[in-house]
């Protein structure tokens, strides 16, 4: 009997990893989406045409609306839900759930209301204990259009962590197992705060020396926030930390880049957000961001510029001016 | 009195150094160039044609073919020199140089023959004990250009990194001083190789989730290599490590990155270096931290790959399979 393993979510990250399982012989992949018509589309065409135009979706991946049929003797979830609908979502689909099974989190972000980690929504709203989050240098529209990556599977537990390593490890996709997951969730998190501030320098026309330095600087800040949370200090020069900061400052797809470039180039939040249908988490992160580091004192001077930029008005440039005339330091 | 400083070099970085020095009232710049016509044509026209054109070059800093009136006064030298010179054109100027003056080198690279660092070459030539590293993200044509960066100043005499902190720094160019020397010209060496197969990444048009976690593994290795010299682990997770790596591999400007790039689009070595007027330190470098991680047993695998496209024939693509198919790992 292979492995079935359901999917929740009908995103472009929800698709990346249906079509990484589905490699593996020994697994069989379904995915839940909200909207019963997309799920209906998608069985017909084999493509998700709006999010990830020109993918084929393998015919042996189930595709529905119907949550109980997803689920059924799944021993698996995969949630890819954005941090935003996080926990409304799981509220309404708890009933189908059932609570013993290990869940693999690929949602980044943190609740502004809670402050807590998609891991902890979770276990929050199913009850599930063992939760597994992957994370690293993984935009999915590479990983869909079979492009190599390397990420890491995270749990405290790290015999699972390590069974879903090889859940989704292909010749293309290289896994590392890890034990930090409260590392992994609040790089992932943290890191879309940081991307908006490098869309800010690529948007002032400022180079890959201040955006690389920016970037650097990003990560200290990004594991001293993790510290306060007792995360580990090595997973943020890890994939998890580092590597996915990269990639998202980097990567043309990066939404929260392209919030930060616009903001650059003279929109106002307001302006971007109306034009924008896809959820850019890094703007309600910041909140969150800002909330815990003021509550508990700790050190961010970026997160707090970007927060000024998104929520007081301050200039882009005039923030960017900050930043670079703090005094003189030692490294 | 301003303080005189004599830059020895006459390329994008010396011309980046001179503008950023002279932007300081109290001090004035000289610059060396081998080239007699070279110095003369700039010191009319103010410009350097062929590796700035459109930079002007401030009518105050002085630009001679001359060693002797270049250093006449000068209380600190700036070597901006690339590696595969250092040592023969310190000889040719040693007799003119005195041997005194606190020295900030610029150079990125190791010796093949003598595995030296470039600081190390500067005290075997000139006698100089006072070397002070400069590194971080600074692709020189940006900071010619007067877009903001930030770097590290390095010595193992932190009153002296300081001073050259304030040398250098401006409001557009923000300098952190730093202690380990050691762990800047590591980084600054090896990071070029890294960028070489970053740019292979391209070249075979993997992606950003493949770039990034590239440059996560390079940094961990690079910081392995940094520990056999003493090196601390800080400087490589700081903006002369991974700040600088970043820029290095990201930016349409870095040379070892092009050569990666033609290697993965099908082109050798040999024809690659044929046809570029520029020098890409990498390629040497490379050589050196194979011989110098075989004598020690420090385990390189990216360096290792990159060496064996180089200078064993080895096909890009083969050496990224051998990468991704390493036997699966705790992070």
């Amino acid at each position: 009997m292979p492995t079935k393993i359901a999917i929740l979510g009908g995103g472009a990250m929800a698709t990346a990893c249906a079509i990484l399982l589905n490699e593996h012989q020994d697994q069989q992949v379904s995915m839940w989406l909200r909207s019963a018509d997309l799920a209906r589309e998608i069985t017909e065409t084999r493509e998700n045409k709006r999010l990830l135009p020109g993918v084929q979706i393998p015919q042996e991946i189930e595709v529905t609306g119907d949550i109980e049929q997803a689920v059924a003797d799944a021993e698996f979830l995969v949630v890819a839900i954005p941090s935003a609908f996080l926990r409304s979502s799981l509220d309404q689909l708890a009933p189908a759930l059932n609570s013993n099974r290990p869940t693999i989190s690929v949602v980044k972000g943190l609740e502004p209301e809670t402050h807590q980690r998609p891991s902890e929504i979770i276990t929050d709203v199913l009850g599930t204990r063992s939760v597994i989050a992957v994370g690293g240098p993984s935009h999915a529209e590479e990983i869909a259009r079979r492009l190599p990556a390397t990420v890491v599977a995270a749990s405290g537990d790290l015999s699972l962590a390590k069974r879903v390593q090889n859940m989704f490890a292909t010749d293309r996709f290289r896994v590392y197992a890890n034990v930090d997951l409260i590392g992994v969730e609040v790089a992932g998190a943290v890191k879309n705060v940081i991307a908006i501030a490098a869309g800010i320098c690529d948007g002032l026309g400022f180079g890959d020396n201040a955006k690389s330095a920016l970037m650097t600087r990003g990560i200290v800040e990004m594991s001293r926030f993790g510290a306060h949370f007792g995360a580990e200090e090595s997973t943020f020069s890890g994939l998890a930390g580092i590597g996915d900061l990269i990639t998202t400052c980097i990567s043309p797809y990066g939404r929260n880049r392209l919030v930060g470039r616009r903001l650059g180039e003279g929109e106002t939040l307001s302006q971007i957000l109306e034009s924008m249908d896809a959820v850019a988490e890094g703007v309600k992160t910041t909140q969150a961001v800002m909330e815990i580091s003021d509550q508990n004192d700790i050190d961010m001077p970026i997160s707090q510029e970007i927060y000024r930029v998104l929520f007081e008005e301050k200039s882009p440039f005039e923030a960017t001016q900050t930043l670079m005339n703090r005094p003189y330091k030692i490294e």
